[in-house]
């Protein structure tokens, strides 16, 4: 989840394929996910346009998979590229910045006029602003945060209230503008200097221990049982852990 | 029309902002222009939803004008930075990627089925596959020639046959399939390698000659008596005249 917002790096060997201009081809492995997530993104648009809520909103979180995938295969198998890095940065922009607006405006803002577009643009604006911050970014703040809410994370508690509401049968023409609210916020979360966890000193790689890995599979468990429950709560949470982290650093110390 | 779709250059003092992490702040003009055609962008998506296909080709063709104004302003002002460029390449991909694919799709495409959408996923993945590629080349092919459609040229060649066929009440559905294919073809001529004349070495601040500009300024007024009709066309002529150059260049020659 946490940093499946990480463009390919821009590091020193996609320099020298870029500037040295040798290798004129394109990795195959780490831009067919990239390829695949750019395609869930502008399913779950059509989906929506076509009244299918529920797949629009699987589709998002299966971007967010393919999107997690590709950073990871390309440094994997050493196959980085200032191209991989430039095209998952537009398939971002597609799948995290374009189709919860648009899937949430066909959902109900539609209905709110001027207010609903209003909201949907608010959050696409701040998913292109926060995906430029975040690619001039690398490399020069904290990595144990990332500024802003990261735009996957913003997409999935979105995708995930929608999906929640589809599968229990909840009209959104009720809250209505309570969802202009939430998506207009989200749009603002990202482009705020709010910090968020990172989970990036999490050592994936060493050994864990056993209560650990018991916990994260119980974790994957709960989820499956419920997963648009479970999986709007956890994206939920993790959107108002930088506010409540932000408030706690502020709380007035020593006052009883 | 023919640099709109460069993003603001990556160049030096771009550079020392970013990695000397002095000017925090960003530039406002270049941005807003950016944010203009981005809003241009979603608001086309948006009409398109709605069925105001006019409004929504007219929207692209606007945020053609923003675009090509961001680099511009940010290159007069000394206001480029590589935030700039990334913001201007993400509000690309929503003008000139996304919009152009989902307005097509509202408008005839949605009839098809399976063949509508695969159509317009290729424009869209066309458009985001030439962005990125774009942006990873600046600076190492001859100026003179961009390699591929550019994406507004494409999105212009679309647009215009919306706006031309709304004008004249010409009911898309009598050439659906053909409208698939129209939009597939813009979008592999996007990613193709067929080199387009970027008009890039007409001096445009040096003095012209009297008859140019006599020319330039009846091209202008011939555009404005029928600009859904002549812009479409000057669109479309230019989408063939890439193919068109290529034969030429391998015409047989001394055959008679």
């Amino acid at each position: 989840m946490t940093d499946s917002s990480d463009p390919q790096p821009q590091n020193e060997s996609a320099k020298t394929d870029h500037e040295g201009r040798k290798p004129r081809g394109i990795y195959l492995l780490p831009n067919l996910f990239t390829t695949g997530a750019l395609f869930a993104g502008f399913y779950a648009v059509i989906a929506g346009m076509s009244g299918r809520y529920e797949a629009a909103a699987v589709a998002i979180f299966l971007a967010m998979v393919f999107d997690g995938l590709d950073g990871r295969v390309a440094r994997m198998t050493g196959t980085q590229s200032k191209f991989g890095a430039e095209y998952d940065s537009l398939s971002d922009m597609v799948s995290f910045g374009i189709a919860p607006a648009l899937v949430s405006f066909t959902w109900v803002l539609s209905d709110l006029g001027k207010v609903g577009w209003v909201a949907a643009f608010i959050y696409c604006a701040g998913g292109a602003l926060r995906l430029a911050r975040f690619n001039t970014q690398i490399g020069s703040i904290d990595k144990r945060y990332f500024m802003g809410l990261p735009s996957p994370a913003a997409a999935a508690a979105i995708a995930g209230l929608i999906w929640f509401c589809t599968v229990n049968e909840i009209d959104p023409n009720g809250f209505a503008y309570g969802m202009a609210v939430y998506v207009a916020l989200a749009g603002v979360l990202m482009v705020s200097n709010i910090l968020y966890y990172s989970f990036k000193d999490v050592d994936f790689k060493g050994r864990i221990h056993f209560l650990k890995l018991a916990a994260i599979v119980l974790v994957v468990a709960v989820i499956a049982t419920n997963p648009a429950l479970f999986l709007w709560v956890l994206f939920l949470l993790y959107a108002i852990s930088g506010p409540l982290l932000w408030l706690w650093r502020r709380r007035p110390r020593g006052a009883k």
